[in-house]
């Protein structure tokens, strides 16, 4: 069904779908995303939670392309009988992430439905050039700007009922790398981003079919959230699923050109470096000298 | 519920909610809207048309405020056992209208629900000074771009069985009057201008209320769109309630400083003048020497 969409979306400038966000005339930004009570309400998810997490993901894909938000807008289909307090909650939690990323809620709607809700976040490039998926070159750096794991572990916690609240709070609040998008796109050695909802997995496979290249990342050099080693054990889940083939992560992941890579210690963003771009067209996951190919996420 | 919410929206530009979109920074326009199945999907609706609906009442909020549309977000969330050629016509939908209001469809989300589509329109004021509700004056002259009545019509020759097809075509594909209320907002003399998806009498009540000002509308003024007068006899609805009481217009009603009146006849926008704002406070409908308020919509 899906498939059938890509065809009707075009780019009216500079760029258009596949990557995090598209960016219109005049270098406005814009990405839209549905959450649903359905799919995203995990157990222990607070409604203010919810409404924090149905803007993260937006605002993270405007944070992947480097742009600074300028807007949120909430359209919220709730049940009928959902109370008045939680649909307030909702919108506050809605509130407090548009807030924490310099912006908020400029319009919306309300429909009567099943728990719906579709944030739009629009921002603005401010006349930096948006990182693309697609600019990876052989010899650049891949890096992340946090660990990752954090929201696979708080759900296995969830499911094994271990107490993990650090994990936790990973899958119920994430944070949308907006400062740190913005930094990375201005210092000018960042040659392709993207973020990580999908997994790590599937962004950095992706990042290589995009640019047209392979990638070696080094098992080891890939920052774990909290609890991912306890839950790996507990689970008895590799600890290389939890750390590529689950969502709902909201970091990013990018490349370096390797001459800017003091540019990029200057922009004050902390990240990791956990492997090195080549041509081998591959992503591949290395761990004691042996590797592997890199599959799409399970999550 | 909604009362709720209000105290979140909050504008970051010139022009914040309680409008038909909102003005966000560097001039750019916004509006969300979600229809459903459920509420906006009359009998004898096609998918295709349902998709343009969709479109279109995001564009007439940009319409109304003079913008030039520059992208629409289309987020689907649509059921499990809806057929591929369905979910295919509504995007199909979406993008005409789309084109037709000068733009494309840049970006989506789907997910699975029980038929909401949420359309985002974003839009620029290419400089033109926004058209807000609060901006008439008594002494201005109150005019629509257009017929209205017709939606009304059609959705009542639905329920008495009679066969109308210019009326439904007015509910099942409005016209969002995009082109007009930029050429409306060019011509530096329009004082106010509000789109009629809530209905003409909300809509002159809420221009009234904004702006602190009365209005005269004369009955026999108002342009009837087709089979008005048919279906008010067939289903003993009285005209006034057809023209002014229901919802599902895509006209436009706006104020005109009277002294800029020839500016809006070189602007080339075809319109209708249906009265005159006063200092009375209240909206009243004339008719036969007779006067009375304008109420709300019943739709």
């Amino acid at each position: 069904m899906i498939e059938d969409f890509r065809g009707f979306i075009r780019p009216e400038g500079t760029v258009g779908p596949g990557d995090d966000a598209a960016v219109i005339g005049g270098g406005t930004v814009v990405s839209t995303d549905i959450v649903t009570f359905d799919r995203h309400f995990p157990a222990g998810m607070t409604y203010e939670q919810f409404g924090w997490y149905a803007a993260a993901v937006n605002f993270s894909d405007l944070a992947a392309m480097g742009a600074r938000p300028t807007g949120l807008l909430a359209a919220l289909a709730l049940p009928m009988d959902l109370e008045a307090q939680a649909a307030y909650d909702i919108m506050s939690g809605m509130d407090q992430c548009a807030e924490f990323c310099g912006t908020g809620i400029v319009g919306g709607d309300t429909k009567v439905g099943p728990g719906i809700v579709t944030g739009t976040a629009i921002g603005t490039m401010d006349g930096r050039r948006p990182m693309l998926r697609s600019g990876a070159r052989p010899g650049d750096i891949v890096a992340v700007t946090g660990p990752v794991g954090g929201p696979a572990a708080g759900f296995l916690s969830l499911e094994h009922g271990v107490d993990a609240p650090e994990a936790r709070d990973c899958l119920y609040v994430p944070v949308p790398r907006v400062a740190e998008g913005m930094a990375l796109a201005s210092c000018g050695a960042v040659s392709s981003c993207m973020d990580l909802s999908d997994g790590l997995g599937t962004a950095l496979r992706t990042i290589c079919a995009c640019s047209g290249v392979g990638m070696d990342v080094e098992l080891d050099f890939i920052p774990r959230g909290p609890y991912v080693d306890e839950m790996a054990e507990v689970s008895g889940t590799p600890v290389e699923d939890i750390l590529l083939g689950w969502g709902g992560e909201y970091e990013l992941v990018f490349t370096i050109d390797r001459d800017g890579l003091e540019r990029v210690y200057d922009a004050e963003v902390e990240f990791s470096i956990i492997g090195l771009v080549n041509d081998s067209g591959r992503a591949e996951l290395v761990h004691d000298g042996e590797r592997r190919g890199i599959g799409h996420g399970a999550f």
